[in-house]
């Protein structure tokens, strides 16, 4: 009999789909924590029996947030981790387990506390930043320039419609930082009073592309024009194995609500609302994203996810595909 | 003993000043028709008397309104043809003053609709076009359009922090125009889909720079990058003589409360707020400037200026000049 | 009674028609030429008759034709000096007619032996120059250069579909100039062995735009990628006056069977052909226009526009938007 | 005595010679399998016999098409397998060899598919398609796309002089996809209303450079003006080692009867014809390389070339290097 | 007998001649004094007489330094109001020649300072500004700035190989101006700093491109690329009519012996040196050209030679080429 | 008791401190044999002695020049070496460390030869290339090409302050290449005369951005405006990993008496001079890379840091951070 998935691994997954856990970086951990307390709870007696139980658990967590990268980085880095034991004792796959799930929680904690201290390096005394959304990977570089004793001026765009901006310029003056708020439309205007733009990535496609709060690639495309340094700060999970293989990283559109009263759009209904919450900065727009493994050029993103998933990435689909008909090619 | 300006004459400025005669073409129609009726109530008996009369009005009206181009134009328009008069009767001084500012408003009320005419036939059916903010002239060639019957989609920012595409929105969709509403910062990921960009503006420089709403220059890089087509609707009076003397346009700074609740920045003392009203669109992004005296390119707007005011902006300068020391001169 | 319009006047006008007279320069000058035989041949008495037959004649013309822009610039030259004339004699308007067509043919004669001189001055002795299609202004640029002693090498595209090309290789060979044809899709290989692109235009827009044959703006977008110097050689008589009412130039749509075999569509109904035969080259990719009026930038075009017709080509317009509702305005 | 290369194998090196076998998928495995039976076929006794005589089949079969990358790439990857033997048993260096051979004959044959596969879900439903000359990889993935269900626009470029656009019409509508002919010169044109641009290569270089039939780079140019996503589709084995080396891609010239009849060019002596038939597209032109080891930004070329290499491309190099004399440093 | 040309006049022509009168200014200024000279000087009784002998002063002062623009537009603006004389009284051709010279003198005087009061209005508060050799026009355009209050910072290059820079920085030094000299390599490094460059002119050509120092072209590329704004200061006689009839403007070659010790080049044969003194800045790098005539864009150069010598340019070309053979044509 | 560190190694840090020895590879290959020496006169008995004396080696080597890349580079590839060690026997430790570092200044003799091979392959006969500065590695690929009988011409810029071109160009000489020297202000006009840019590096960042003599990256971006191929040629041990962790490269500061007379300073105390002795080359200006690895994209700068010294690069610090308060953090 199988054992049953328990509680506390449920609660931990139903507290991420009903987005009470929230945050690329706390998802990821607490997806591990899962499977993690998973491990510790089995009942079985069978490596075959484990095995069966973790990849469902893993599905669960999955199931619970479809999008969100930072998600299924974790499971996999665990279960891959798992898929490497040679060995005939159960125990050593539950400790395995147990022990990757630690590992990936140490190294996610300490993977923007990296960041911060390598992207502070690329800030110069007397740096004008601008910042876009609300990111900790970014905020920590500028918070940790700060601290260093660098003598930085911010500014940050309100990020319509939601106000992101306000929680960046509050979160920044509550750690000391002078912060001068915008429209996000008077970007290009100030551009060249600017030093550098960072700021932070929902997912990094194999290409390099980032994708990221809308607007993103308009600061991107201001910064170019005026040869402004222009700065991602994200953590390795945030890279996208599956665009690897070609899968398009999806915009979500949000209510149309977000933007306007829903009374004056019935009134109006010839007036529609377009509501992109993401867009797409190409690879060429970006100087350097800041990793925990290092500032990488955008187009060293397919190197990290080969160093991090290998060949294999690619050897199960060129397995699949052997048995494809012929009738496919030209 | 000089003639009193007129109580009529005073009301005009005054409103104008208050901002109850708002809007480029409304001012300055109010301001030659001030001058028509000033001109109307003079009582003195000589010529010089009348000239002297008649330029204390006009700096009256130029006054109430120092930054908006519009106004001088108006103004200086019918100054310009009393000074051509050559006679020894102050009746022709008059009359000429009354037929100038006729003319004037005659011409400025056609404008737009020549603008329109002008403007539509550049559309094609199918076109999706992106506007901004709130221009009259960019609004007219769009309802033309449609109008004539072409099937074309608007998109419209909504333009913070004042929301004017909110008025554009409702105006679009009274007229009977299918028009979506986007956040500011959605414009870069929607360029793709659209064939051109059509905006108003505030000020046209002698380089042919559009000096218009906050926003109004990311929108034209956007397209640029996008090789979709930005028009700029605007009347030759919003052309401004000034910058061929090398006048700067002053970017004016609008209150922090437009953009952020002045109670969360008395608790945030280090945080600011910048919250500029206009920006300056460089003419390499510009594809044409749809005028009533044709569509042109941007670097024609010198040759408006010329055509307009003759050599006769700077001969007066090269007088002025020839009593400076040579000290100056390296 | 009205004069008729004389056969040798229709049979100039069939000519155009069925495109016996061909080449932007034959039709202007055989449509100025038919307006001097009808004014010769003019039996009525009265100068109103007179108008409204010139006119008549004018619309005849003008209607063979109605997208090659030369013609309705060599009728409009001529009429507008006619309505120049202030006189009560009938004969004065019929010299002027006379005149007029005369002066015309020899500008339009004149034109492209001025605009060999003036660009052949800005090729320079060792030049690799490549041209496009089959351009009487370019070719004579060209074979002036190489008249005056200039070793130049020529290459010419085949331009497909028609293969105008090998009507260019043969002229310029005939003319002595050694030359090298190349197939379309080789363009940006080459062109970092050349120093310059010549090609003709069929119109040129106020904003500078210039339409010529399919591949001109791959060339031209080609060349700035290379910085190499790009001309379009043409005559101001191809100037448009009509986009300067912001009228769009139309792209002719050519048949597929000068594209494929019939046989071949017919066999298979999935495919279909796309023959445009024209393309827009932007300004900005164009360095200098070489006019009989000199080397103007391409920006200059609306200059020249206003130069030959004035305000006068919008003048008319805001008299006739002084009409129109005001509903147009939002 | 030395074994002889048997018929079989030198029939496969004379059909690949006299292009018999075509394409460089087929040549590759066609090698691989000559190898294979050259393997089999050894009737020596001894491994320094055996590896003589695979070197030998392998320098007779590089020998019959030097420029094509795939054919050295599939003999490199076979002898590199035998390379790394450490045996004392000549019978582990021919089962090694037959299944190098037969396990690269199958990794060529699923290539495709799975470029088919990471390909198409880079396309989106509604896309309008553009492709060039007729590559399979290419055409794969948009069959492959339209196969899942996407409704898709198809543009395929006639490919003058040699008209391969026909072919990939004909097989795309086969396929039932839609597609449209049009001439080379009508690309950038049409740009605009395109979503992506889809080709195949002929080499990839160690910079990302694509080498790929002519007129390639000039629809990449086009591509990246209208910010039109440009893929190229190639299997890794396409990827040239030599160029890591700073070997240059030569580009074969072709004869000029595919251009023009001869008779014509022998009637005019000066006329000469130029007909290179690939040209080189820089990596910053080009989003990304669909391989069957995923989708990659062309900067990664070095990577896949270092992976399936190693250092070793180089490491031979640098001990060679050590006995040149000095004299060459300045 | 015709009236020899005076010592005082043949004086000025030697001093122009042997680069003791030096600047495009003061060229000007000497040639127009030796017209009116010559004027006052002449001796002869017949209208025809004086026409010959004006025609061979100007040609002797147009020999002295050919390539210099600034001396025949100053001969052309005083022969041209010559030719427009009506009159039958040799009086009045004489005192119009004095005249114009006269006029010619002043306007020329306060041609510096007009460009000086025009672009400083350009120059803010706190301004970073670039300039390059030696320009009266832009530093006097920088001095101005300075006088009226704006605190700016000036970096001069030192333009090797004449150093050109060091007269610069002297005399803005002397001027009160606070300046850093820095080498000719270090441009673009410092860039990002700067927030203007203003540069002076020796000829700007018909289609804006402007012919300045060695250098200049590299300055505005790198202003370009970091959106800096590129001033050209230049009085409109220096705009070259020949350009518009499609002459070239030559690059003179300066001798090696500014560069490097002649006796290490005979030491060492197979080195050869290149000292160009002048390259050209295209239009689309100039932001605005700062003329006395107001701040125009590049492309507007060809409407200010218009506006000074008219069609009259052309006019003259197309009556000559009228009597050309049709053999130019293809 | 320790062993002293011998004379002889601390004399060698002398000569790298004293720039008696100079360059990047002459010092790099100095501090390996320091460290083989200091080896083999270890007079201690334990390896946790020798394991401090060899890093107190290192420390004081490092310390001689904290800014040349080349040399920590040269002692870390030598220590890696030893901590790889596994053994209990202290003449392990020495012989790997002697070994290592007779390895490196092997490697690294051998690695320009390498780059002269390889960067050779890139030119073709009759090209004209131009340098910058006094690079021994991108000197002897144009040496190599020549010497292999490739007729090219060879630009060099005289490279002020310095003058590093008057060596250039008598190293040239010397070796029979035709070279022609030109001032550092004509490198733009003369660029689209040239077919390549080859110069050296002092430091190659992550993100592949180039660290090189003052005016490099006027080259390149002169050289990428006009499409000529513009390479690097470095050895990878001037690749930087302290770059992956954010470190800025520091651009040094000269004294100002290398581009004026201290004199002419003392005179005029507002004149000022800026002497940057490098600047930095954006990746995206450079089209190769030429290192004894291979021809590599500036962007596989990151793949060549990480396969030499791997993720250990960051894991340090990843460990390091683990123990930093969260309050970093927003």
């Amino acid at each position: 009999m199988e054992t049953m998935i328990s509680r506390e691994v449920v609660d931990i997954a139903r507290e991420i789909k009903e987005m009470k856990i929230r945050g690329a970086g706390r998802i990821a951990r607490a997806a591990a924590k899962a499977l993690k307390i998973a491990a510790e709870n089995y009942r079985g007696k069978t490596i075959e029996g484990y095995l069966r139980y973790i990849n469902a658990v893993a599905r669960l967590l999955i199931s619970t947030r479809p999008t969100a990268v930072s998600l299924p980085n974790a499971v996999t880095y665990i279960l891959s981790r798992i898929e490497r034991v040679e060995s005939t004792s159960l125990a050593d796959y539950i400790s395995v387990t147990v022990a990757a799930a630690e590992e990936f929680i140490e190294y996610s904690k300490n993977a923007v506390k990296n960041i911060a201290l390598i992207g502070s390096g690329r800030i110069s005394d007397g740096d004008s930043i601008l910042t876009h959304c609300n990111s900790s990977a970014a905020l920590s570089v500028i918070i940790e320039a700060w601290r260093s004793g660098k003598k930085i001026q911010v500014y940050a765009t309100e990020t319509r419609p939601k106000y992101q901006g306000h929680i960046t310029v509050r979160q920044l003056a509550e750690a000391g930082v002078k912060v001068t708020l915008i429209p996000d439309s008077a970007v290009r205007l100030l551009m060249k009073k600017l030093d550098k733009v960072i700021v932070g990535a929902d997912t990094v496609a194999a290409n390099g592309a980032v994708v990221n709060k809308i607007g993103t690639s308009q600061l991107a495309l201001a910064a170019k024009e005026a040869n402004v340094d222009f700065f991602v700060a994200a953590e390795t999970y945030k890279f996208s194995p599956a665009t690897v293989l070609g899968e398009l990283v999806e915009i979500e559109e949000r209510p149309a609500a977000e933007v306007i009263d829903l009374e004056f759009l019935r009134a109006h209904p010839n007036i529609k609302v377009r509501n992109p919450a993401f867009d797409v900065t190409p690879p060429e727009y970006i100087d350097a994203i800041i990793t925990e493994r290092g500032l990488i050029p955008p187009q060293a993103a397919y190197l990290v996810l080969v160093k991090e998933y290998g060949w294999a990435i690619t050897d199960h689909y060129l397995k699949a595909t052997s048995e494809i008909s012929d009738e496919i090619l030209p």
